[in-house]
């Protein structure tokens, strides 16, 4: 029976997403915790990877268990028992085998927070970049725009990496100003290439400081180098936001559910 | 000179707002960076005291100096290196000296944050208070209602306190539904008694529970009796939002402004 999963979690304490030995990583924990309740040895697969101190919001993962009468409700409950406070398991739901965690996935939309004002923050900085130098939010959305559709993301690519193509289709990518100094950049796409939003936000930081045009970017994605682009910005304004995967698989149409009533037995919510 | 500041706090690791031997406090850890930095002894005076955990966005304190020379540019970014990175500084202003952070107060308002599913969340469980079974919020919006208008506020307040009027101007009381489990309630009123927005959520918990009716709530503004409402609620939901001061003061207009360039000098921005 293959499982699929809708996880949370907070960056800041992880060492990324995959498997690392003798680190934290969301992988191996989450293998710890499902091995721990299911009783077998399980692996667990990810959408796809996320960097050390990226955090995520709507995660899908999806595991094999050979118990066909696994009682899911209770097994989310022991998951967040299970797991340390910086993830949590918002969803579980039974799929089919043809369902992949990553293969299946259509869509992927992070955002990219930023503070920008003269004085750090005491309540947001583990989730916002902290830029203290003014930021032409119009320069920058200017740029932005020259983002979607299909490209060759090879000069937003870390160039530690050499794998697979770096065509991807940008579906959205837009930059908000919500006042107060809080800037957010969504984007979404097919699929990214290694460091690519944070390589794309460096670079729209760049802009928004003069240091560079909004065409520049334009250039950029035409020419295939990394010299072309702005530096890679902090892990900790990402966030994974969702995943979309085929409408044939209803994913998640809702979170696990509620208790019925505190005097409420387990029978009673399995219903 | 009278200086008054707009400060931010994370209150999980303060002990309150108000000065206590031994602990962190807002109170403590500001007295001692002005301190530090004005190089004379310094008293700073809150708007109003913030329970153990709970959070501020806005807000104000204000202190005396005797150098009528201070550069509030170079004192904010020597406040924020000297303090740790759960209290912030966001705006500086020279005040009148009958200006009071207490005493001109004219109206505080706060918020206080819900997550309403049966899963914990990994990434808000500091600022949120987890409700893990499902709340009506319908009966909740329709209870807040109730608090609108001048009422004494007797059966709202801790039972540890004994001092002044329990009689509050509400004008502000609405629970919003943001979607997703996210609520917020949001009060805004002339003064506070002590634990009164803590209690107030407490008792609508219990009415989004269907424990209490919410007309329950209105029998207790009348009962002014303490066995009348519900729990207090943890400090972790709840946050400072701002405080209204009269016009004349014009205060913080502005934030601390942005430097202008990365090569540019002190006295470029001192303007």
């Amino acid at each position: 029976m293959r499982v699929a999963l809708l996880i949370e979690y907070h960056g800041k304490n992880l060492h990324g997403s995959q498997f690392q030995l003798g680190v934290r990583t969301v992988q191996d924990e989450l293998e710890k915790a499902v091995s721990a309740f299911i009783r077998e040895p399980s692996r667990v697969i990810l959408s796809g990877r996320t960097d050390s101190g990226v955090h995520a919001q709507n995660q899908v993962a999806h595991f094999d268990c050979s118990d066909q009468e696994l009682d899911l409700w209770r097994f989310a409950w022991a998951l967040n028992g299970i797991l340390k406070n910086d993830i949590a398991v918002k969803g579980v739901q039974i799929v089919p085998t043809t369902f992949h965690a990553r293969h299946s996935a259509l869509k992927r939309q992070y955002v990219y927070r930023i503070l920008n004002r003269s004085q750090r923050s005491a309540l947001i900085s583990d989730t916002h970049h902290f830029v203290s130098y003014e930021l032409d939010c119009k320069r920058m959305q200017k740029a932005a725009q020259y983002l979607v559709g299909t490209h060759d993301f090879a000069s937003f690519k870390s160039t530690s990496t050499d794998q697979g193509t770096s065509v991807c289709n940008v579906y959205r990518a837009e930059l908000l100003n919500l006042g107060e100094g809080l800037l957010e950049f969504w984007i979404e796409a097919n699929h990214f290439v290694y460091n690519m939003v944070r390589i794309i936000v460096g670079t729209l930081i760049e802009i928004g400081l003069g240091e560079r045009s909004p065409e520049s970017l334009q250039t950029a994605l035409q020419g295939c180098d990394r010299n072309l682009t702005g530096p890679t910005s902090p892990a900790r304004g990402l966030t994974l936001v969702s995943i979309t995967y085929p409408e044939e698989f209803q994913l998640f149409p809702t979170l696990v559910p509620f208790r019925q009533s505190e005097l409420g037995t387990l029978e009673d919510v399995k219903g």
